[in-house]
């Protein structure tokens, strides 16, 4: 890689992003988190069209709603959702065509995500990726229409929590090999002894980063929450099945 | 905003990133293409399964591909795979549970997709994501399972189209305000004036942007396409409709 990428600041904000799980007790400064969400209301999306919402939370928000603290003790979490109820209320961009809408809808609420977490990042704030409020581990959407008092149309995707990492150098959970995921052309076949690889190196992450902790279980932790959120996700994006807020 | 936010190098890119549909013949050279792509790779993703592939094409292989230019005429072109066959080769992590497994995949893929494109822009290319490939106007996915040859559980969500900008000073696509994205503890609903007046500025601007084109058109081309891409993503989700490759 020549210098003038090696050395470009940006990119290694980029490349140095880590999800972190401790946090120090520093706050995030209100206009330090506004700049964080504006990233989220510039990302770009379908036609425009921003189909997503941020409900944002202090400390003090989030225990007043959840009972217990920010997960990893982050001083700052946004619930993203997947958005489409607003739109609905001035443009019928979708007609009955409820998994395009999700898909487009997930989609353009990702980007804005990831665009926050790149802003934070900017700006010196770490932050994680969780699939739920810590309470679960897969999106727990039937809990969270109700505690956000959300219409139908909308979809709590993940929490970001934001906050000041208390340790530095944390290691890089292992990526796939550049040529396990990029291809020239047409779709390659993975080469499944790359993956078993793979495999056997997140085991050993899991077991570096807590004793006792296991890819193994957490893959299977997640296996068995599925059925549960195949079905509330269902109800969902297919039956607008929620009547919570009415 | 303090100055220690405003005048932040990376957010100022992150902020003025713009969807560039004119970009110039200088091409995107492989070192800095290969910059871009790392950056997807090195994205978050749910328990760090990288739900993703990318498959890319410089014009020749595009041309080759799809018997036209890359849309914009762009220089590089990446499409955007949500992929859980991979990891399906290794690890039985989703049961039956579709839905789960294509939003995880989706949000995965989309995460990836704004890290590549943010460290574009922090190389000085430019990008817009497409949903197809400059065809129809809306994922195309039997086309795409067809020419890129796609197992089943691969999902084609977008194309990113990479070049150096042709022109600088972009209009910004109006944002709905930060009041009606941005909901502290609970859903709040829309305004409905301000989502009008947002409507008008959107006509406004797909009509300064080129003669005789509309928002409203657009939005009508997006819906009638909507039936047959349900149809299309319905069969790959739900039922690995996916016969082309075997």
């Amino acid at each position: 890689m020549p210098d003038s990428v090696k050395n470009n600041q940006l990119l290694k904000i980029i490349n140095n992003r880590r999800s972190v799980r401790r946090f120090t007790e520093e706050p995030v400064r209100d206009e330090v988190f506004a700049a964080i969400l504006e990233a989220g209301r510039m990302a770009p999306s379908t036609v425009n069209l921003q189909t997503w919402s941020f409900v944002v939370f202090d400390n003090d928000q989030w225990r007043a709603k959840f009972e217990h603290f920010i997960p990893f003790r982050g001083t700052r979490a946004v619930i993203i959702l997947a958005d489409t109820y607003r739109l609905r209320q001035i443009l019928d961009v979708f007609p009955y065509s409820p998994l395009v809408e999700h898909t487009a809808a997930v989609i353009n609420a990702s980007l804005a995500a990831m665009n926050m977490n790149i802003a934070a990042e900017a700006l010196g704030v770490s932050s994680i990726m969780l699939s739920d409020t810590g309470q679960t581990g897969l999106f727990n959407t039937d809990f969270l229409i109700e505690k956000l008092e959300l219409p139908e149309n909308v979809i709590p995707l993940m929490t970001m929590v934001f906050g000041y990492a208390k340790f530095d150098n944390l290691p890089v959970p292992p990526r796939l090999p550049i040529d396990q995921v990029v291809f020239s052309g047409t779709y390659k076949a993975p080469d499944t002894a790359v993956l078993s690889d793979w495999v056997d190196q997140m085991e050993e992450g899991f077991k570096a980063m807590r004793p006792g902790f296991s890819f193994a279980r957490q893959v299977e932790l997640y296996s068995n929450k599925m059925g549960e959120a195949e079905i509330a996700l269902t109800k969902l994006v297919f039956y607008r099945g929620n009547k919570t807020s009415s």
